[in-house]
């Protein structure tokens, strides 16, 4: 028993070594591909150029993943899963409206600063991605809009927000924030935190409750 | 003289056929490099295909152009100037700060809408500009930013404006306008025109004016 026990301690030890290593190998990949996406764009990168950044060759790239497509897919797969999960966290803050939208608002923008290489690649290169892919994609960015749009109709509905159109002004705060992405970069004049102070109050002028 | 006059006017219709043709094929070049670098990059594109794409040889580009670059320089250099042009005309249009900015966003959003693809290439691939044709470029951007402050300015000195920062509120003005070209398409749920209304209530919304 204390054998089998040993050895089977043994095999859990190196099945979870394996694994780890295996993901921080993925990891790796991850990383290098982001940066070489968001510098060169999808059909400017080659698997080679990613799996060089990443230290390994080619080959071994295949050993993780199908295809150059596929590691796009898992880039803005989590990416957009993490500005959901970002979202609804902002969300659920508060139950006023008014301060609920300026906290999802901030929490929104601070996050396209803060990732803003990774938030280019996910939102420029939607057209590379496998129609599949992109079904799901495209489901995740739906229920993104559906967060800022439910948000809005409460504030609406108390009567505290005044919207001509609430599809389009859900359209203009996504956009405000995704477009943070592209111009923001490390050293610019304000930091994540002052951006996300000012979309905030920002947030609360464009649907009249500031 | 009346042959001499005759050889002279059959110079300047040769001349002036040839730079017609030259154009049109520098036109027809502009318009497919503008197309493949919308859809695959500046690092994606190869002179090849904006060549194939516009009907010539690879060759029969250089004879029009050094490189890919300076084709990209160019549709950065129209794109800009157009931006500002719009711009300008539009600030032009009141005297009055509020409808002044107003026709402003309007117009810098309908831009937008209508030059989408375009838009595109000139705002996603500054990077790929040498280093001298990034400088012009950032110039003109330096005057198209000039143009939402110099309104801001003139509302605030008004007392009509109030923002807590004005630098900020323009970049989130043009941040606005530029982010159209990324999500807009032919057939969206809204008209450039509609979009052009709905951005010139915004962008009073934002600065305190509405």
């Amino acid at each position: 028993m204390t054998h089998a026990g040993g050895t089977e301690s043994a095999r859990v030890r190196w099945v979870s070594k394996t694994s780890t290593r295996a993901e921080a190998t993925r990891a790796r990949l991850f990383d290098a591909a982001v940066a070489a996406f968001a510098a060169r764009g999808f059909h400017g990168t080659t698997t080679r150029d990613i799996a060089s950044a990443a230290g390994m060759s080619p080959a071994a790239l295949y050993v993780h993943h199908r295809s150059k497509e596929e590691i796009l897919f898992l880039i803005s797969l989590s990416g957009h899963q993490e500005v959901l999960a970002v979202l609804r966290r902002a969300a659920a803050s508060s139950s006023d409206p008014t301060e609920r939208l300026r906290v999802m608002m901030a929490a929104f923008a601070e996050f396209h600063a803060r990732t803003h290489v990774h938030a280019r690649v996910i939102n420029y290169e939607l057209a590379a991605l496998s129609p599949e892919h992109l079904e799901q994609v495209v489901g995740l960015r739906n229920q993104i809009d559906a967060e800022f749009t439910a948000a809005l109709r409460a504030g609406m509905d108390a009567g505290v927000f005044h919207v001509p159109d609430l599809p389009m002004a859900g359209r203009a705060l996504a956009s405000l924030g995704v477009d943070i992405a592209r111009w923001w970069r490390p050293g610019a004049s304000w930091t994540p935190e002052q951006i996300a102070e000012y979309y905030g109050e920002v947030a609360l002028r464009i649907v009249g409750a500031a």
